[in-house]
């Protein structure tokens, strides 16, 4: 039972302060929406022509690191000794590392297909189909941890989850070595490369993790633009940069130089209860908060690393922004939810936009521009022996 | 030694002739210029508000069929029985045609990758690398031969090119028919469609083409704006079909449902003298009249089947029409040019277009406007033996 106010004063000072929170909400509310209406594009430029710490506030939730911003990525070297950089292209390259000598790391991970492989879902051994989409290997020395799960804590550690896997290589570490110890070629390189007499699966691993850590995005015209460069945006696509940073939300989870937080977030994806059912990163930690979380992907070059999301079903960049309008929704039948001990808990940054027509196209655009295509790399040589 | 006009009359005339000469000439630029400058985007709509047949003229040459125009791709249905269709499905996705059973026709023939692979150039067995890009297989019951060069005639006979192929699925074809007979799948879903007991080559070749021939685009909006629906298009798309069909004189080899003459031609990309040098048709001919010449592709979907041209070198589709914008000049070094007995022949039809930035723009969204994505395509599963 509500107890009824029971002096004058007390009152006065009620109204007062309902008065005063309906003031500040005016206030909020006139403020957003002049915030929203007073840009046009001459005065947006104008506001983003000054360094990055000087762009306008963006709209960050409670939780969310508050200098989470974008950031360019500026080439640096990757001082990785030539020989080992070389040796580890051909072994990534190089079918020898499956159990039919037929599927390689580039398989799934081709230069022509912005390092993934264009598929919805990647197929490996015997061509049986796995679940979930091939990530693009662009920049993949920035990561802190790998796979769409996290289950990984280093690029050595990584490669030889798909070269094990009996859906993807299905090859015996063992045989891999013998295998690569019979060729002379290979022994040579490993020589030069590391100086042992045997190859050995650590050495192999670091070989293809150097040269994994080679392969990165070129500058793209955000970049140039970050760097100072205040032509090299349209305005669609300056439009499209300040709705990333505000009204759209995505730098809450889309930032720095990766774009990307590196953290797990549970999108509503996991597709519970259906054939493709996914929990991600709970199957690596069994904690059940991390239901249907998945690592935040890299938006670099994303205009050609389709499909997209961990399920890979969505072919359309537009497609995948269209459902982040939404609100990005977990949707689970009644019968699943009611027969389940626990239900995913939906990530509240998602949430659903408001987004016009104009303004999806506008984000396109900065995507877009976020993308450039990668340099052709050609499978190399690999070595055989004469006899082969 | 020329003649001197000896009487008054003669002279008169001469005169006469070249003044109407001259007028004509001058008649013939100012319609030229008028007609180029002249359509606005509004007269440009209710021009091509009409059937096609009454459309603004096309820029056709000499010796191009006067009547090739764009054509809708209306859907008709196929009408191959279900049992072949699906046994045909099972068989283009199922690695066991290949000699190492780990490639499938859909490696290279990926649904999700336009029904081609997405590389620049394809790879097949024990990965090696093969000189040309895979073409998609969207429409492919329309085509009159097969490959780029044209070198088979039916589809039932282009099935076992790639698989005999050593590059390719390197695959015998007693083998396979041995392979295929211990499968009692098979054997039982090639009773139910063959009414056979034995599973023979030309039955797996017959299953595959007619799955292939149940592989089609989707109605785009350029079918949609030909069969009448005349805000189907944007005034940049509008704009992009006038060019296409007048001063970007594409429409004189891609014409017709496919947009494709089917024809043969040298665009100057045989890379005469290079690592990658092909001649096309002429292996197949031995017509020296034929080095360098390769079917026209289709543009179907062009917006999402590159890499582009037969040697899949060029990523971007804007680069292609840069390319095309420029005459796509054959380009021979001097030395090579010097050693060659001959010389292959550059195609008239291909000349410098002098299109500005905006035409290309446009040029670029009628093509988009033309590719709609294809429906997503499981891979079936596979007949195999319990023991297995």
């Amino acid at each position: 039972m509500n107890r009824r106010p029971e002096t004058k004063k007390e009152y006065h000072l009620l109204l007062g302060v309902v008065l005063f929170l309906f003031l500040l909400m005016a206030g909020c509310l006139q403020t957003r929406s002049l915030k929203e209406a007073s840009w046009s594009d001459e005065s947006l430029r104008e506001a983003y022509a000054k360094p990055v710490a000087a762009w306008p506030q963006a709209t960050l939730e409670p939780g969310v690191d508050p200098d989470a911003e974008l950031a360019a990525l500026n080439d640096v070297p990757h001082g990785i000794d030539r020989n080992r950089r070389e040796l580890g292209k051909q072994l990534f390259f190089d079918p020898i590392l499956s159990a039919s000598n037929q599927i390689s790391c580039a398989s799934c991970h081709d230069p022509d297909l912005g390092w993934g492989d264009g598929r919805g879902q990647s197929f490996g051994h015997d061509r049986q189909q796995g679940k979930r989409n091939a990530p693009t290997l662009l920049n993949v020395s920035r990561w802190e941890h790998f796979f769409w799960d996290g289950r990984a804590a280093s690029l050595e550690e990584q490669v030889f989850g798909p070269i094990q896997d009996h859906l993807e290589m299905n090859q015996d570490l063992t045989e891999m070595e013998q295998e690569l110890n019979a060729i002379e070629g290979y022994r040579t390189a490993f020589r030069e490369a590391y100086g042992v007499e045997t190859i050995t699966r650590a050495d192999v691993a670091t070989a293809i993790a150097d040269f994994e850590r080679t392969i990165r995005s070129r500058v793209s015209r955000v970049d140039r633009f970050i760097n100072g460069q205040t032509d090299a945006l349209t305005d669609a696509e300056l439009r499209g940069l300040h709705l990333f940073r505000t009204k759209a939300r995505c730098l809450n989870c889309h930032h720095g130089p990766l774009l990307s937080d590196q953290q797990f977030h549970n999108s509503g994806q996991h597709l519970m209860g259906r054939p493709q059912e996914d929990f991600g990163r709970f199957y690596v930690t069994q904690d059940s908060s991390h239901l249907g979380q998945f690592r935040t992907p890299t938006l670099r070059d994303v205009a050609f690393t389709g499909p997209y999301l961990h399920h890979g079903n969505i072919q359309e960049l537009r497609e995948v922004l269209t459902m982040y309008n939404s609100g990005m929704p977990q949707i689970i039948s009644r019968r699943t939810r009611e027969a389940a001990a626990v239900i995913p808990v939906h990530d509240p940054l998602l949430q659903p936009l408001g987004l016009k027509d104009q303004e999806l196209n506008d984000l396109l655009a900065f995507l877009e521009a976020l993308s450039v295509r990668p340099r052709t790399v050609r499978a190399p040589e690999f070595p055989r022996n004469e006899a082969r």
